[in-house]
């Protein structure tokens, strides 16, 4: 997907349904419903624009919705990702961060995280591995899970909001930052 | 899948969240997140029980969510189902009624059908295949082409809970009916 050219504003507003929901389908991880709940709002004026209506959508979501979220996200490092069987869009973002190339001290210690961050908080450690490289993903899960549940669903969500935005524009010109 | 053993309600919770979410995850078509943000919910009751937070969630939806959720079905007899990329669930169900084995004109009538329903409502027909036959089908694009937006996102989205309840039965034993 990521090898076709990005869409300006014009040619995202003439994909047909079926276009739009193939190319964006995995904005916001196993979130097909939300990619087919922001049709209703085009015409987008740009990136920023069609983020902002992923992120309302989310942000209009129960608490039970958020955990959700959350929840459909694999661990990093984990058993999904040493299986091959990562989404392609979480593949590229934690081979980027250097996940996919662990020593096995390392994969050790991020999977004894993965536990602990999940034990304490029912879903799994989110983060935009895009912004992070290894060693900034080893400190954050170390400052996190001092957190409360309710600082954690915040968190992860933004960090779900920021993956999205990464994914959007990989697939969109985009004239502004986040 | 279908050919597993069915769950009883126990062993329905005893699930860890991979395999709910594995089974579970085309309950509503393409609706994920709706199966991984029930989960928050165990224990459930029943067959019965866990449908409800189906529906509790899709009903929580704003417009343009409920839209999102219609979007997300094929449309009968549809381009997606000449070409054999249905869900598994999905093929099923056009198959039991009888729409997979149109005749020319059968075919035809209904093509002009989902796009005059399409037209009108901006969506895709939806009915649950597994309670009409062909016939039935052909009845009731003639009868819902005639109603209002608000009365089809309505009905559309009870047939949507009609088909999830039924794809869940397949999987969990219920004792009791819709």
């Amino acid at each position: 997907m990521s090898s076709r050219a990005k869409l300006d504003v014009g040619q995202l507003n003439d994909l047909t349904f079926d276009e739009f929901f193939q190319r964006f389908q995995n904005i916001i991880e196993y979130g097909s419903l939300i990619t087919a709940s922001i049709w209703s709002h085009r015409p987008f004026r740009s990136a920023k624009h069609l983020h902002d209506h992923f992120c309302a959508f989310i942000d209009g979501l129960a608490d039970d919705g958020k955990t959700g979220i959350l929840l459909c996200h694999p661990d990093l490092a984990g058993k999904l990702s040493q299986a091959g069987k990562l989404t392609e869009e979480s593949t590229k973002e934690q081979k980027g961060s250097g996940l996919l190339s662990l020593t096995d001290e390392e994969r050790a210690f991020l999977q004894d995280c993965n536990e602990q961050y999940r034990k304490k908080f029912g879903f799994p450690f989110v983060i935009c591995a895009r912004e992070n490289k290894k060693a900034a993903i080893m400190e954050g899960f170390n400052r996190r899970l001092k957190n409360t549940h309710s600082e954690e669903l915040d968190t992860g969500i933004a960090e779900v909001k920021k993956i999205g935005w990464y994914r959007l524009t990989d697939l969109i010109e985009a004239e502004s930052k986040l």
